[in-house]
């Protein structure tokens, strides 16, 4: 689908009923909280700024907004004309003109004694219009200095970064926005309720990725000493600490980067002991301050041992480089990094980690400048603002800060509690409101196996039944629209399924597969 | 635990009210059906019987069945004096005398107005009495004739065989009795409903293998050009076809074959697309008679190809190699095995596969005789019998038909249509007989992991909760005992969860993790 977006009017966005109107901005001076550095925008630019890259992300970041603040207006334009002859039809026609997305006219038929569900419709529109996006999905362009980034971290050591991370929707821009990190790099991005992750799953990861190098040498030979990095990034809140941190961990950033570091070591661990010393796993933990986009690296030293209080933070150092040149920034950010861990910055033994946590850094930096510039210092939502939620599969090609909430898990049964944390996020401000809680089930699978996409659909259909049975019957404070999607790992169109669809198992028939 | 068994006599076993009275076993020589041989035991012994193995598996199973006979008796005798004072600790002590197995006292109290829940208790003596035939596990001795096994089948061409097949407790023998392959051979065994496997799971297992092998050179180096070797096992009654057959497949033995061929072969197809030509699995289909342990072998042809048509029956070769000496039988079996495939017995294009296949006619030919020898003729009892259900993670150790429906699955979600086939199963013959039935539920974890036992118990909890969740309510039509069990991968004793013990969690404190 490549309809037009309607634009509406500069003025209008943000103001939609779904987000709570914004605080005025802050003076572009002001901002500063407690002891840490005052936050504003260089005037005439930080010297580590990536102007090109900000103003790519940011055109998309208002095509996002643009499209989902579209829905609200087009159904309230409809509803009073829904009981017109020839309605359906026409709706379905003018949404897609409005909003690029196809919704099947029965949906649109009212009847004297059952109008239009316009939660039901609209959070339809709202799972439709992410699906539009990530079919549009086009990523920034990564920042390159010379040599391909994926070849220079290899060239520092890491061939692969898995990436594990919180399911809260305020980190919906981790790779793009935080990190700004190239996809080539990325061999995983998984989100947890406070990003703890699946042990086994991530063991089972690292073994998939070592047998690639193994056969194929891809993306580098097995016998060449680079790393395999896992990478795990909790989160706070600068601006609210107590309340708007990682609400699986009680808005407490030090049990989140404790209990997330202990999930990092144990991987590492485990893969040391099935495998090795020789292809231990780097580790590194990472906060993003939700307020301003900032991060904490916590930057191991030469025996890959973190602590919860020894970090940098690049907050700190966009305002110590701000009026350097770009070169001497940059020398400012190994200077620290090798300075927090006390080591010379010429020390071999951390070269390729310090390297990293630099590269970091460095490109949160821009990040910072651009949450800056554009808002005068901090975020103004400071809480959630999620759009939809997503269980299941990850979905990276559309990133926003709080566009999703999204649960990565193999069954509901496993991810519920993740899963309830998220519901409960959204229904707080969408029940209030008249809006039901948007939930999109991703399976993907691998288009070259035979079948793979009917099993996804398998997947997918248990999983939204299972996810309905647990959390849309009375026992939800809210009313959930769930939808089933699969998509090919490698990319493209998310493809919904009918709930009329059944999936093609060809397995159970008769009476002997029905539940006794 | 190694408290001996109180052996009951002889004419006790098999008379529990838990199974039908066996009907008497038929004449030697009687026991023909339609068009099939004769099946009876050679009166001086079938040339390729293997009578130490065969003793050793009746032994065990004469253990099996008199551990699970003596629980009845023990509850019927203890119900009168459960009011006696001091019941509960001198009733512990007896059962751990009289079963070895140790019930907690608190389970054995009784009150005027609550007496013992003895459907409860003898469920969970079923459950401990399998726990304890695991720890004191003994498998039989392999059929070896010079070389082991296991570098047999390798320089054969296969360096790992992948069983799987369907949850139904008769084939609960299938590799100690029925197959009679050594358990070093065997990378895995899995049982699902109908043996419809999962593809991507079984993927990932292929993976794992091969990274053994390019890795550490286990089994073999990945540089040897040995294949893997999936095997899928349906089964079929050849006494009553239209009832006795498998569940999952509405009893019809060419839907079952056609099923399960069709996943093999996507597995096969998946791994060559996703690893190349080179490394395409070997596959293998083959079918049980579950009333005469028969095999029925689908010898592949020299493209791979399988026909549901075309096989070899072990007991049509049981019948032919009667009066040959123990070599001409082995040249009947390969000639039989190249002729089906109309190949010469000597052709290097199918020699490996047509080497396995004559394997495991000539393993099952011998428990063809040893069932025949028992019982003079086919098993007496043609429908399911099974004691218990296991759920999660594969148990191996204990094989003997109709002992436990065995499930794999990693979450109750993906598996409900399984167990429920289960429960129908059990629910059918228990109920009415005043029991409850017993369901095990099993993760393993790989110890040398930090924290998977930690881990596993959280799983098992899970799916303890999700199994009683979606079964144990009022939409059952019988009691369920659900206990969680988690085990060491590398084996060694279940361990059982309490109760109350709770999932060493750690991560969701407060009100953030509830479910809304």
């Amino acid at each position: 689908m490549s309809v037009p977006i309607a634009l509406r009017r500069p003025g209008d966005l943000g103001r939609s009923r779904l987000r709570p109107p914004r605080a005025a901005a802050p003076a572009r001076t002001g901002g500063s909280y407690g002891a840490r550095p005052p936050l504003h925008a260089s005037a005439s630019g930080h010297p580590l700024a990536e102007p090109a890259i900000t103003r790519a992300l940011a055109d998309r970041a208002r095509e996002i907004e643009a499209a989902f603040a579209a829905i609200e207006p087009a159904l309230v334009a409809l509803a009073p004309r829904q009981f017109e002859p020839g309605f359906p039809e026409r709706a379905a026609a003018e949404l897609a003109t409005l909003l690029g997305v196809r919704l099947e006219p029965a949906l649109l038929r009212a009847v004297w004694n059952a109008p239009l569900d316009m939660a039901d419709l609209h959070a339809r529109l709202v799972l439709r219009t992410f699906a539009r996006l990530v079919e549009r999905s086009a990523r920034p362009p990564a920042v390159e200095e010379g040599e391909p980034v994926a070849e220079v971290i290899r060239r520092f050591g890491f061939h692969a970064v898995d990436v594990a991370t919180c399911a809260d929707g305020r980190l919906g821009g981790l790779l793009d926005h935080v990190l700004r990190v190239p996809p080539a790099i990325v061999v995983a991005r998984k989100s947890f309720a406070g990003a703890l992750f699946d042990v086994e799953e991530a063991i089972a990861r690292f073994e998939r990725v070592e047998l690639a190098r193994w056969r194929e040498g891809r993306p580098n030979p097995a016998s060449e000493p680079t790393r395999y990095l896992a990478l795990g990034v909790y989160h706070f809140s600068s601006l609210d600490p107590e309340h708007e941190g990682c609400a699986a961990h009680g808005s407490d950033d030090r049990r989140a980067a404790a209990a997330l570091l202990e999930r990092l070591q144990d991987f590492a661990e485990g893969v040391a002991r099935r495998y090795g010393e020789a292809v231990r796993p780097a580790i590194l933990l990472a906060g993003v301050d939700t307020d301003t986009d900032a991060v904490r690296v916590h930057v191991p030293d030469a025996a890959g041992r973190m602590l919860l209080d020894r970090f940098v933070s690049s907050l700190e150092l966009h305002a110590r480089t701000r009026a350097l040149s770009r070169e001497e920034a940059k020398d400012e950010i190994r200077r620290r990094v090798a300075a927090v861990i006390g080591v010379p910055p010429d020390d071999p033994a951390t070269e390729g980690m310090r390297w990293f946590c630099g590269y970091l850094l460095k490109n949160n930096i821009a990040q910072v400048e651009a949450v800056a510039a554009r808002f005068g210092g901090a975020y103004p939502d400071r809480g959630h603002g999620e759009r939809l939620i997503l269980v299941g599969d990850p979905v990276d090609d559309v990133q926003l800060r709080n566009l999703a909430f999204q649960a990565q898990m193999r069954s509901i049964e496993e991810g519920e509690a993740d899963l309830a944390v998220g519901i409960r996020l959204l229904a707080a401000r969408l029940a209030p409101l008249g809006f039901a809680v948007p939930v999109l089930v991703v399976q993907s699978f691998d288009a070259a196996l035979p079948g793979a996409d009917h099993r996804a659909a398998r997947r997918a259909f248990q999983m939204r039944a299972a996810l309905e049975r647990r959390f849309a019957s009375g026992a939800s404070p809210c009313r959930l629209v769930v939808e089933a999607a699969i998509r090919s790992a490698a990319g493209g169109p998310l493809r919904f399924l009918n709930r009329d669809e059944t999936p093609n198992s060809g397995l159970r028939c008769g009476a002997e597969g029905r539940i006794p």
